[in-house]
C-alpha cells in the first residue's frame, strides 16, 4: 500500500470529457452528453465516477485535469466541483483526441513538472474497480521509469469495427510489447484480429509521462506540436484563452490514435479484464453488469424477481416486482418507464421521438 | 331531464361502507378498506366515485347517508367532507348488511320522510355511468310508484358461488319480477342458474322506500325491527350513540339477502348491464377497463405499447413504454411497481409478504 500511495499522490488524471451529448433517453432529457448522466442509476454521473474512481486509489484531487468543449466548462464545474478552473481546460472546438490529449499534457508538465500522466475518457463503465486499481497502479509503475506509452488493451468480445486494435507480443514479459495499433479496422480485419487471438481492444485509457508524449508530437505531429507549445502563450499551467481559438482553428482535426499511437514505435499494453465499457447503449451496461443465477443484473433499484431470467433492471425510485420476464430491460428515470426486450435497447431513440410527437407532457 | 332531475332532487342515497380491510396491494400500505382505497388510479377512492357518481345524476349531497363501521367515521369524513356527521352512522360492531340496511332507511325516514332510497356498496366498480343512471333513474321511479323492493341484476358470467342469484320472470314487462332470490348458491345450484339463463347476479343495489323495507323487516325481522325501531332512542334521524352499542349486541349477524330479499314477495329486478364489478382483484378491474384494439387496457397514466396485447396498466406518475408483452399487468403505486401476468394476480398477496419480510424499507 505504502508503494502504491507514494506513487498515486505523484500521478496526474486527465479526464477526456470533450464527447458530444449522445442521448441515453430516458435518463436523459435535454441535450446532455453522457458523461455528465447517471447512466448506471448510482446517483452519480459518469464523469463524477470516473473522477472518484481515480481518487479513490490516491490521486490528489489538485493533480486532475479535465479536458472538454468550451460549452461544458460549467457543467464539469458542477459535477466536480473540487477542481479548480485553471485546470479545466475548455476547448474552443471540436479537434477530436489529438490535440486535447497535447493540451492535459502541457498543461500538467507546466503546473507539476515531468510527472506520471494518466488519461481516460469521461464517460466509460469499469465494473470492477479493484482489478482497475491493480492494473493503473502497474502501469503508473512502468511509465515512471520508461520513457514509453502505455495503453490498457481489453480482450475483444467481438468483430467491433469501432476500436482500436492493439496486435502485442504474448511472449513478452508485462507490460507486453506492442506490434502494432490499428485504429478502427474494417470488418475483416476486425474479424482476422479477434480471431488470431492476440489482439487487444484499446480502452482509450492512455499513460506516459509529458516528456514522452510530447517527443512523439515533435515526431509524429510537428505542426500541432509546434502550435500547441510554441505559438500557444501559456501562463504557467493555463493556456492563454484568448489565443486558444486561433491555435485551435489551424488543428487537424484527428484522434490520437491515428496521429501518435498507430505511428509510434515506444507503445506497451497491459491486458486487463476489469468489465469495461463505453456505454453505447443499456444493453452494453447488461452485458457487464453483476448478474444473480438467473442472469437477472439488478444494476439499481431493488426487485424481487419470479420465474424470471435475463432481466436488466435500473430503477431510482421503484422497487420492481416482476413475475415470468425472459431478457427484458427495466428502465426507469423520471417520469418515464421501459420494459423491452434487452435486444431491442435500440429503439428507445424511435420511443422518445414517438412520444415526443404523440403524448402531452414534457418529455424531451 | 326535467323528470329525471325532479326525481332525484326527492331521492335519498344510503353508501354501504362497512367493509373490513381487504388489502390490495401495493395501491394500499395501511389496513384501509377497500372503499377508502385510489384503487381506479383516478385519484379518487372507490367511495368518493360512489358518491360523486349519484350526487352527479341529481341527488342532493344533504340527502345522502352513510353507514360504516365506527372506526371509519372519521375516514369517511375526510374522503366525503359534504357529507355532515350527523347522516354518518358508525355501527359499533360488525353486523353485516340487515341492520345496516334498517338502521340507513330509519335515518332517511326519520329526516326527509318516505322518500325512495337507493342503496349501494361504497366499494363497487362501475364503468358505464351513463347506463349506470338510466338504469337507477328507471329504478327510482319504479319504486317511489310501488310498494315494491327493487333489486339491479347483472348477467351472470360464470358460476361465481359468492353473490346472489335472482331467479326472474324474463316474460315480465320491465322491472321484472322476481321468482326467487338465492344468496350465495353451492356450485352445483349456481352453474344450473348460469346454464338455465333467467338468472341475474344481485349487485347489492337495492331501491325501496322507507315504509316498503320497513314492512318488509317487521314481517321478516321482527326483532330486529323491534330493536332498532323501538327500543333504540332516536333524536330526529340520528340514533342515540350511546344505546347503540346496547341494540347492536341484541342483532343477529346477518346480510340483508338471507334475511329480507330470500323471504320478501314484492322483489324486482332491472337486468342492467354497465360494466359492473366489486372489485375483488386487479384483474377484476382488467376484465371491466375498456381496452383497445389489441386488448389493452390503460385504467390510469399514460401508455406508448408495441407488439403488445391484452396488457392492464395502472399507473400513477410513469409514461410506460412496453414492447413485446403479453397478458402481462402493470401496477405503480407509490415505490413498488408490479410486472406480472395478469393470471397471477392473486400471487401480489404473497409478494407484499415477501418484501415485508426481506426488503429494507417501509412497504407495509
Amino acid at each position: 500500500m505504502f508503494v502504491k500511495t507514494n506513487i498515486m499522490k505523484d500521478t496526474a488524471l486527465i479526464i477526456m470529457a470533450g464527447g458530444v451529448g449522445s442521448r441515453f433517453w430516458p435518463a436523459s432529457r435535454e441535450n446532455l452528453p453522457k458523461q455528465f448522466m447517471d447512466i448506471t442509476g448510482s446517483g452519480k454521473s459518469l464523469i463524477r465516477l470516473t473522477y472518484e474512481r481515480f481518487v479513490n486509489m490516491g490521486i490528489k484531487p489538485e493533480h486532475v485535469w479535465v479536458v472538454t468543449h468550451k460549452n461544458y466548462v460549467k457543467l464539469t464545474q458542477e459535477h466536480l466541483p473540487e477542481i479548480s478552473l485553471d485546470r479545466i481546460l475548455g476547448e474552443p472546438m471540436r479537434r477530436n483526441t489529438a490535440p486535447a490529449a497535447l493540451l492535459g499534457s502541457l498543461a500538467v508538465h507546466k503546473t507539476i513538472g515531468d510527472k506520471p500522466i494518466v488519461m481516460a475518457p469521461a464517460d466509460h463503465f469499469i465494473a470492477n474497480t479493484e482489478v482497475f486499481e491493480d492494473v493503473i497502479t502497474q502501469g503508473i509503475r512502468f511509465v515512471s521509469g520508461h520513457d514509453s506509452i502505455l495503453t490498457i488493451g481489453i480482450k475483444p468480445e467481438y468483430a467491433h469495427t469501432g476500436y482500436g486494435y492493439i496486435h502485442y507480443d504474448e511472449q513478452s514479459r508485462l507490460p507486453h510489447n506492442v506490434y502494432r495499433f490499428t485504429e478502427k479496422p474494417d470488418k475483416i480485419s476486425a474479424q482476422k484480429f479477434v480471431d488470431e487471438g492476440n489482439y487487444l481492444w484499446n480502452a482509450g485509457i492512455f499513460l506516459w509521462r509529458p516528456r514522452v508524449i510530447e517527443e512523439s508530437y515533435k515526431t509524429h505531429a510537428e505542426t500541432m506540436y509546434g502550435l500547441m507549445s510554441g505559438s500557444l502563450p501559456w501562463s504557467g499551467g493555463v493556456p492563454k484563452a484568448s489565443r486558444l481559438e486561433e491555435v485551435y482553428d489551424l488543428l487537424e482535426n484527428i484522434s490520437i490514435d491515428y496521429q501518435i499511437i498507430e505511428n509510434a514505435d515506444n507503445v506497451f499494453t497491459i491486458p486487463a479484464d476489469f468489465g469495461w465499457s463505453d456505454v453505447g447503449s443499456w444493453r452494453s451496461l447488461y452485458d457487464l453488469a453483476s448478474k444473480d443465477e438467473n442472469e437477472n443484473a439488478v444494476l439499481s433499484g431493488k426487485a424481487l424477481l419470479e420465474d424470471s431470467r435475463g432481466n436488466f433492471i435500473r430503477t431510482k425510485e421503484k422497487l420492481v416486482i416482476a413475475k415470468g420476464l425472459e431478457n427484458y430491460m427495466i428502465i426507469e428515470e423520471n417520469d418515464v418507464l421501459v420494459i423491452c426486450p434487452v435486444k431491442d435497447d435500440q429503439e428507445i431513440k424511435k420511443w422518445r421521438q414517438e412520444v415526443i410527437n404523440n403524448i402531452s407532457g414534457d418529455y424531451e
